[in-house]
C-alpha cells in the first residue's frame, strides 16, 4: 500500500515535524505497554493503518489488536501497543485520528446494512469523500458491509442532471453514451421522473438512478421498469426509510451520508505498564 | 498558500487522473454558467479553496461568491461559476467536497459560539482533525468564531494523563516542564480531580484543563483556583450543557466534536446557462 | 493536466538540472525563431506537451504548430518556435523526445486503423505501455484512431490465463466474477479454445477474448458465439493479417505493438532566424 | 538506487492505485510459483528492477533469475517468482513492462556491437531517450555492449548545428568553447563537411562528429584528420552499413535507434504451481 | 525522522543521480573498512544522519562512532565504516558534508556556552538558519549546549521593529498581542530603548528583547525592569563580550552567528583495510 | 529554474506552514514599501531567488534591486520591496536567509580572486557544499569570479587517495581510467608527492592535483611537469598564501572554504512607508 505510506508520512509531518515538545521536556523515556479502548459499540476499521503509523515512527513498536477490521466490538480493551513510550506518544493522536474516522464510517455503514438485511439490495457509497481519502473511506464502507459505487470520474459512466442539461435530454445523453461506450463499462443515468426513466431504458441505459423519488414513485418505477434495467435509489435516504425503500425491489441504494456525515467513534489509548 | 495547492493537486489526481469519462463520451463542450446553491442554513467556509480547485483545472474559470467566509447564509443561490463546462464538471465534486466539509465545521462551531455569547469564554478545538487537514479545519473553526488550541505536538506544552502516568504525578510533571520550559511557551496540564488541580497550581502550571469534570466539580474548581491559573474544560461538552459550563467562569472550553463530528452541509451546483 | 506538468518537470531535471553547459560557454543569447520539421510522413501527436515543455522553461516562448494532433502530415515544416534561443535550446531535446514518441504511436496506430476501414471493428491498445506514460500513450492511440482497453487494474475486469489457473476453470472464474461484479463493470475473459468460449458464454461473460487463435478458429468462434457475446481477438496481430481478422466479424482487436513496438518518427528543429 | 524506487512507486500507482479489481472479485489468494519465459532470443536487462517492483508490492516475494543482465538467452524459462499470488499478479504487468523494454534496448544494441566486432570502434547512444528513463535506458545500452555518450546537457560539451548557426561558424564556436572550457571537459563539435572538420581541428576541438556523411566522405575525413582528433559518425546508421562505417577507422558511432526504435522483446509469466 | 530521510534522498540525487563515474571506471569493488578522522578539536554532532546517509545507499554498511553527539573530541580516529567500498565512496562526501556542518555549529555554540558558564543565562539561536535545515541546525545548537528560540513563524510571538512600525508603537503592538494572545503563547517584543522597554512592560509583554543595546544600557535595563519581565539580549554578541553581557543579569542571549557563521569543522575518511 | 522553486516552496513550509502568528494577531494589513540594506561591503548574489521567494507568497509583490548579482556594493540601501505588508513580512526571513548566504559565498570568493589578479590562475570550488545547495552555491562562486570544479560524482573523473589505495598505485589507477575513459571526460588524479605526479603523467593523466604540497614542492612540481599536464593545488589554501601559490605557475587552485566556511553577510529589511 505505497500510497497510504505517503499519507501517513505527511500526517506525521503535519503533527510533529519538529518533534513532541511535551514528551521531550518531561524527559519521558523507556518502554511501556498501552491499551487501546473502545469507548462505545463500534465496527472496527483501520487497524492496519494504525499499525503503519506506529511503525512509521518506530519499526520496533508492537501492535496487537484483539479484533479484525469489520468486526463489531463492545466497549472495552480492543488492543495493545508496546514499545518506546516516546515513539508511541508521538504517534498516538495521528494513529487514533485514522482509526476513529474509518471505524466511524464502518459503524455508520453497518447500521444501514443491518436495517435492510434479507432484501438482497446493495448499499452503495458516493464520491462525497474527504479529498485524499477516497480509497480509505471506500474501504471503510466495505468493512461496514456496503459496496462501492464508481471510484473516480474515469472508471465509470454516470450521467447526471448537469450532463443532461448540457446535452438536451435523457434520451440523447444515453444514446451518445451507448454509441461511444468505453470498453467494458455499463451506463448509469440519473432521472427525475418516470418519463425520463422510460426514455433512458429505450435509449439503452444499463442502470437508472432514481434521484430524490418519493417512496410511491419508486414503487411505480420498479413496476414500470419490469426488470429491463437495474434501478438505483439516491437522495434523502436515512435509517428510518431505508428498509421501506429496499423492499420496493430496487437493486441499489446509494447514500452520501456513509462518508460525509459519519461522526468519529470514541477510541483512546492508556499507558498501562512502564519499564516492564 | 502553497501547501493547499498540493492538497488540491492530489485531490484532483485522486478523482480524475485519467480524465472525466462521462463528459468525454457525451461530447460535452462549450462554455456555461453554473449556480452554487446552499440547500440549508449554514456558515460559509472554504470559498477560496473552492476557487483554487476550479482554477487548478482551468485558470480561465471565473468564480464569484455572493458571501464571504464566516457569513451565515440562507438556502438559495450563493455563487456563480463560469467557464468551460468540461473543466467545471471535472472539478465540481472535489471543489464541493472541500466546501461542504469546511462549511460543516464552521457551522457546527458557530452553534457552540452563539450558545455561550456574552460569557467571554473561548471555544477551542483539539488535535482530533482529519490527517492532512489540520490547518484547513482549524481555519474553519476560526470562521465559525472559535479559537485554536495548539496546532501541533511541537508548538505547545500539554501534559496529559499518559504523560502523568509516565512521570509519576501531576506535580512532578509540571515541575519538570517549568524547569525545562521551552522559550515562550506556557504550560497546560490535564487533571482528573481538584486535588490534582491544586498540585498543578502549586507546581507552577499556567493553564489547568479539567478533564471530564461534572458541572458541580467545575464550579468548585473555579472557586478553589481563585484566579491563580487559567481553567479549561474538556470532555463531554455538547450544545445542551455548554452554556452552563461557560457560566461557571472558566476561561476555555475545548471540544473535539467541532472537527470530528461535524456533518457536511448540503451545497450543490447547477448548470444555469449554456453557450451564452 | 497537472500530472503531465510533473512529468515534464522531472524530464527537464533529468536532462538539465544544472543547466546547458554548451550554450552557456558559447555565450549564446538573444532571441530567435526555430522551425519544426517532419522528416517523414507521420500522424502528429503531442503538440500540447511539446508546448508545455517549452513554456515550463520559459513562459514567453511562443509555439505555433501548423497542424493539429491527429492530422497526417507530409515531410516539411510543421511548426514554429520563437523566443529566447537559450531557453529553446535547453528544452529542445526533451520537447522532441515527447513529440517523436507520441507521434510514433499515433502513426503506427493509424496504419492499423486504415487497414480495417469499413469493417466496424475497433482497434484496442493494451496495458503494455511504458511505466508513467499510460495516459499519454493511450491518448496517442486515440489520436491514431484506435480505442482504449481498460486503463488500469482497477477500472475493468479482465480474467486472464493465470487467473483461470488460480481458480480452476473458465466457467468457475466467470461465475465468481458475475456474482461479485463491481458496480457498472462488464466482464471480459480470455480463452484458449472454442470449448472455453462456450463455457464463458454460459457462465455469463460479457466479452470473450480469443487469445492467439488461428484465423479459421476465429471464424468458427464467431459462428458459434452467434452474437451472444462480444468477441475480441488478441495475440499475433500485424499489418498483414489484421484485415482478414477484422472481416471475420469480431468486435475488437487488441494489439500490444501499438505502444510497445512503435518506433519514434523523425522530427527535428532548426534555428531559422536570429535577433529579428 | 533511490530514484528507481520512485519510478517504480509511481508506476504501480499508475497501474493499480485502487488495487486489482479482477483478482479481488475472483477471491484469489494463497501462495504460488510463477515461471518467467523468454518467448524469443534476447539479451536480458532489468532483472533487478523487475525484482524491485515485486518487492515494492510485497517484500516477501522471492525472485530468482537463471541468467544475469547482459547475457543472451534462448526461448524458454529464465526465472521463477514465488509468493502471494495476489501480490504477484498485481505487480506482473509493471514488472514485465520494465523488463521487456530494457531487454529490448539491450538486444538491439548487442546486434550493432556484434556486427562491428574486432574494429575497436565504440557504439554510443544519444539523448533520444524516453523522458525519465535516461539512466535506465543508458544502462540497457551498456548491458548490450554499447557505451554512453554524455548523459545530460550539463555533463558534456556538444556543439551542434543550431549552436553553430547562433554563433556564426564552426571555428568561432570551437574557439569560444576552448576559451571557456569547463574544468575537465573535452569539446565535441558536429560538422557538415570536411572543410568544417578542418576548421574544427584548427580551433582546437577534441572530437569531431561527422553528421550524415556518406561513406566515401567518412573515409576522406579519416584520412584528412590524420589522427589529430577523435572522429564520431552520426546519422543514418543501421545494421546494414555499420560494419562498413566502422572499418573506415573512426573512433565512435552514435546511434539514436538504440533507444528510440528498439521494440520490446517478448517475455511473459505463467502460474506454475499453487499452494505448494 | 521521516523528513530527514527525504533530505538525504535529495542530497544523494544531487550528488550522484547517475552514479559515481570514477569508482566505476576504476573497477573498484569488494569490501573495506574506513576510519573517520577528526582533524581538529570539535563537538561531534550528526552521527545519526551520517549513518542514515550510508544506509540509504546500502543498508549493509556498518557505522560505529567512538563518541556520541554532543561530546568534545580531540584530533584522531572517531569512527569506523565497513562495507562495500563502492557504496561507501559514493556516500562519503554527502555524509561528511552533513557531519562537518552540524559539528561546526555545535562546536561554535559550545564556545559561547562555556564562556558564560555559571551565570544561569541561556544561549539562544535565531531563525537565521539555512533553508531546509531549521530542524537539524537547531538540534546542533542543542548539541552544543544552547537552547532554541522559536522554531517557526507560527509557534511563537515575536514583535519586531517592522511590526512596531506597522502598528505605530511598542505599547500598541503589545496590547494587541495580549488581547489576541493565541492559546499558550508568551509575548516577546524587541525594543530599541529603555523607554520602549518600559512601554512594553506596562502593556503586558512577557519577554523584552534588547536589540543592539550597549553594555551600560543593558545594565540599566536590568535594573529598571526589576524582574517584572524576562530580558533577552540580541545583536552584536561575540565571544569577547558574551560573558560581560551574561553577567548583567539578563535571562537570554540570542546569537545568529551560531548558525549563520559557523565554519565547518575538518573531518575526513580514510580507507584503512581492503577485502578483510 | 524549476528545482529552485521546490527549494523555496519547502523553505516557506519549513518556516511558516501554518502562517505568521505575530503578524496575524497584531492585525497588520495594508500595503507598504520596504528597503533592503547592506550592512557591510559585500558582493551581491541571489537577488533572483530573493525575488522568487517574495513572489511565491504573493505574485503581486514588487522587488527592485539597485545592483546586479556579482556587483560589489557598499553599506546602504540596495533594493526596494513593495506590496502587501503581511506577505512581505512572512517571506522576509526566508528571502534574506538565501540572499545572505549566497552573497556571503560570493564575497569570500571575490577576496580570493582579487588576491591573484593577473596570474591567469583559476580559483575552483569543491563538492564541500551544503546538501541541496550544490547548484546555488556553485553559482555564488561564479558570481564571485571563481570557476566550478566538477558538479557531481558522475560528471567528472577525479581519482583521490582512497581510490588509489583501493586500486594499488597512482599509475595503475590512471591507466585504468584512461582505458575506460567515459566519452568526453578528462582525468584528474590527486597525488601526495612529486614521484606520484611523475607516475600520473606517464600513465596519461590530464590534470594532476597536488594535495597539501608545501610551496617549495609546488614550485618543483611545476618545473618537473614542464607543461605536460595541467596542475591543480588543493589543501591549506588561504588569503595569505594564495598569491604565492598562484605565482608558481599552476593552473588551478581549489578551495573548500569558498563554500564551507563563508560566513553570511549582513543584509536586512526595513519598513519604510505604509499605505502609500
Amino acid at each position: 500500500m505505497p500510497e497510504e505510506k505517503k499519507l501517513i508520512d505527511l500526517a506525521l509531518i503535519e503533527d510533529s515535524l519538529y518533534g513532541d515538545l511535551t514528551t521531550e521536556i518531561l524527559g519521558i523515556g523507556g518502554r511501556g505497554r498501552f491499551t487501546v479502548h473502545a469507548r462505545e459499540e463500534l465496527v472496527l476499521c483501520g487497524t492496519w493503518i494504525f499499525e503503519e503509523v506506529m511503525h512509521h515512527l518506530d519499526p520496533n513498536t508492537q501492535v496487537r489488536f484483539l479484533f479484525s477490521d469489520g468486526q463489531e466490538v463492545c466497549p472495552g480493551v480492543i488492543g495493545h501497543v508496546e514499545g518506546s513510550i516516546r515513539a508511541i506518544l508521538r504517534a498516538e493522536r495521528v494513529a487514533l485520528n485514522f482509526l476513529q474516522r474509518l471505524s466511524g464510517i464502518a459503524t455508520t455503514t453497518r447500521k444501514f446494512v443491518k436495517r435492510i438485511r434479507g432484501t438482497g439490495v446493495r448499499i452503495l457509497d458516493t464520491r462525497k469523500t474527504t479529498p485524499l481519502y477516497r480509497k480509505l473511506e471506500k474501504m471503510a464502507v466495505r468493512c461496514g458491509g456496503g459496496h462501492n459505487h464508481r471510484l473516480t470520474l474515469y472508471d465509470g459512466i454516470l450521467i447526471k442532471d448537469n450532463h443532461i442539461r448540457a446535452v438536451g435530454s435523457v434520451g440523447e445523453a444515453v444514446r451518445r453514451a451507448v454509441k461511444n461506450r468505453p470498453y467494458g463499462k455499463m451506463i448509469t443515468v440519473e432521472v427525475e421522473s418516470i418519463e425520463e426513466m422510460e426514455e433512458a431504458v429505450e435509449a439503452g441505459a444499463d442502470i437508472v438512478m432514481l434521484d430524490n423519488f418519493r417512496i410511491e414513485d419508486i414503487r411505480r418505477a420498479v413496476e414500470r421498469a419490469g426488470g429491463r434495467v437495474k434501478l438505483e435509489v439516491s437522495g434523502g435516504v436515512n435509517l428510518d426509510n431505508v428498509r421501506e425503500i429496499a423492499e420496493t425491489g430496487v437493486d441499489y441504494i446509494s447514500i452520501g451520508a456513509l462518508t460525509h456525515s459519519a461522526r468519529w467513534v470514541d477510541i483512546s489509548m492508556e499507558l498501562a505498564e512502564i519499564n516492564y
